[in-house]
């Protein structure tokens, strides 16, 4: 057996001395070894021991582990965590609790002492089995590159770093490493219980596969920092895309560019969507590799509803060529049209403006030369523009929103009326918009409905009467 | 047990009714239902069937796939491969032989018959199982991709593309296929046997893969599809790297720039590494990590020899910014440097010119106002160019090669002499350009050695006597 010296065992991450590392410390081999070697190289190193109370040794566990962290010299922190409860809460199994809760003490307490990082104690050995883990439940290059040995942004934090200094370090060095140092680790018995997934793909399925490679381990590692290169190229190509792709980012909802997204090759365009997912779902560990094709495909044929349920509570929605991503339907934002954010109806003096909702105004002129200005419309079509002829007298319009079973007699219609309900309908504008949308009135009468039409009553003659301009903008943000 | 109708097989290629395709025709059930389904499409299937004369049945084999064609109406061609004295010939596993010699028949057939393509039976089990085997060899992400169902161009052609129509279906819905359309395939019994590698991860790991997840099989698949997706980002992006990047390119050599080279991403640079090599050796299956290591290793950091054995008779050499990879050192082009052509010594007329390879050329004029003209190169120096001071009645130089032994006196040491052969290794000229390199003389006298120096004895006077002008240009290509 060859023994590895202390010399040997380098840690892949260089901590300052002038902040705290916040090191997760469960007395096992790995994160002693951890430990020790950050007490060494004299960062201040504080172990956090979180005891998931699942274990009737686990009190025993922490005790000793408290014992080790005096021996090596280091601060050491006892956090209580109630796994059961909470897994039975949040419907989560034990493993995924704990290891939740874990991580969310280490970054609790790396926050309260302004702690440069969270270390753990992964090695070489866990990334392997990690990467084949990652393979057999069918995740692509996000999963096969397995764990970073610095993270960040990461799912706990936006500034302090999950460091794992030990992933080029192997298992039997660890172990040699703590032998040489006098330090006696804690066993955790789960290690070896095969009921927990990992344990039989370190115990059962590597050696399986070592008969038909010997040194697939060292492989398996060498690959998952091959394709976290090629991963991290994806990442950064994808940056360049996702800038003009991405149009509106709103707390629970985001608007991609449809026909820019589907001109982009195809790994671009997952990579686009698990982003966007994450952006909004930051607690999902995996996005589901279904959820990404359900977003292709509903980005390349969109369904006649334009809208579906995509998962964990999420929408996908088309607007014209705006796709939503969206925390439920209500979390669309409606800057994107004009909405009237007042109960009344208001006056609208011509000439004059009238302030909407998130910079839309609507505006009103008298037109000197309205037959001129019509063919000019004509040539250059804007739902958002309309003349209307007003009787003598008329100073003065109002704006209001839609009123139940309303009626108008669209123009060019010969003056047959329909409800101004259907017409929004027929008009795509989104249903989630109506309810709010800006009726321009003459008394009861609808004059007109910006985006849809005007009314035949307001016709400009020829000769022209008493042509008003009307129109809605939206001032740049 | 579920059958499988035979409408449900759909072949993932398009072929046209124009041209031939030649298939490549074991016998076996996936062949069987590929020739059978090109046939049915009205496709013109030529079954060509490579005897590899290694078992016993073998020639019996042949005959009942000669009768399987006749029964699909197909036409039917036999090619006899020596294997066994092939693979000694070339040591080759008799695997890896029988492999070469199939695409080999296969590609000729198709060049004869102007194919459309050369289609192969791989199903989505052998997919599987060649992702399995590439994980297993610790390939990167060009292996993990698996498979291509369009491969242009390829190892044995760059017009034709190798075709694997049933990359997307699985062996049983190839048997059910074989069996409803009352085909008997030919089995082979190599198949089953565990001394094969494939046999054995089709036999004996699949399913220990299975027990920790029943959908592996499924799963790697779908894996497989995503990393080719990636990797064709990848190349792509590689492409925009690579045309600015590579410098020359030669019959077995070409040249990158360092450090553009150095500039890209690391995963770009493995990339460019991997398709350099392979523009050589389009031969080598797998490009080896090591390679692409050693490549990277030299290229950060090159070693003081400025050139190393890379594999496979490959050499890597730095000269100046400029990283070779060629086919032996007599391959590296000598272009970049003037070389004489001729074995004697030729004349250079004043004024005059005098060709020599690669379109470089040595040029010599009378100066009217030397003096002006020196401190105009000292201020932009150029080592191809030099102005030497000749005596009275000197209307013609020589260009030859150097002398074995040769001296002069390099201008500025202060008449001191010095060996040539030093000389040139001292002002870096390549080793392998040093025995053309052009020497300009005065009947026996060295008096410019271009890209070194001029010699003392001709050093221009104050005032000035009679100055040539020298210089030692290449036309554009």
């Amino acid at each position: 057996m060859v023994m590895h010296s202390p010399e040997q065992v380098r840690l892949s991450v260089n901590f300052s001395t002038e902040q705290p590392v916040i090191v997760g410390f469960s007395g096992g081999p790995d994160s002693l070894c951890l430990l020790d070697l950050l007490v060494g190289q004299g960062v201040e190193a504080i172990a956090v021991h979180v005891n998931h109370q699942l274990r009737v040794e686990a009190g025993e566990d922490a005790q000793r582990a408290a014992a080790l962290a005096r021996q090596i010299g280091a601060t050491f922190v006892l956090v209580e965590a109630d796994v059961t409860s909470y897994a039975s809460q949040e419907r989560l199994s034990v493993e995924e609790a704990a290891r939740n809760l874990r991580y969310r003490a280490l970054f609790l307490e790396a926050q309260k002492v302004n702690a440069q990082a969270v270390a753990i104690g992964h090695t070489a050995d866990d990334q392997v089995e990690t990467v084949l883990m990652h393979l057999l439940r069918g995740a692509g290059l996000p999963g096969l590159k397995g764990m970073q040995t610095l993270w960040l942004p990461n799912a706990w934090s936006h500034a302090i770093p999950l460091a794992r200094p030990l992933l080029g370090v192997w298992r039997p060095e660890v172990l040699d490493y703590c032998h040489a140092r006098n330090l006696q680790p804690v066993y955790d018995r789960s290690n070896t219980d095969p009921a927990f997934y990992r344990n039989r793909i370190r115990n059962e399925l590597l050696p399986v596969l070592e008969t038909y490679n010997p040194r697939i381990k060292r492989l398996l590692h060498r690959t998952s920092g091959l394709l976290a290169e090629e991963d991290s190229l994806i990442e950064l190509v994808t940056d360049t895309y996702q800038e003009p792709l991405v149009l509106e980012q709103h707390p629970g909802a985001l608007a991609l560019t449809r026909l820019d997204l589907l001109s982009a090759p195809v790994a671009i365009q997952r990579r686009i969507w698990r982003q966007a997912i994450q952006s909004l779902r930051s607690d999902l560990r995996d996005i589901d590799y279904l959820a990404i094709e359900r977003c292709l495909a509903f980005s390349h044929d969109p369904p006649r509803s334009k809208q579906i349920d995509l998962a964990a509570g999420l929408i996908l929605r088309l607007e014209g060529e705006r796709l939503w991503l969206a925390d439920g339907e209500a979390r669309l934002p409606t800057s994107a049209w004009p909405q009237v954010p007042f109960a009344d109806s208001l006056a609208l003096p011509i000439p004059g403006r009238l302030a909407l909702s998130a910079g839309w105004q609507v505006s009103a002129e008298w037109v000197a030369d309205p037959l001129e200005e019509l063919s000019s419309l004509r040539a250059h079509p804007d739902p958002f523009v309309a003349f209307v002829q007003l009787p003598a007298g008329v100073e003065c319009l109002q704006v209001r929103t839609r009123r139940s079973g309303e009626r108008l007699c669209p123009l060019g219609m010969g003056g047959s009326s329909m409800k101004l309900s259907d017409l929004m309908v027929n008009q795509k504008i989104p249903a989630r918009a109506r309810g709010s949308w800006p009726v321009i009135c003459l008394d009861d009468q609808i004059v007109w409905v910006p985006g849809c039409c005007s009314d035949e009553r307001v016709r400009v003659s020829d000769p022209p009467g008493r042509v008003a301009r009307l129109w809605v903008s939206q001032a740049a943000a």
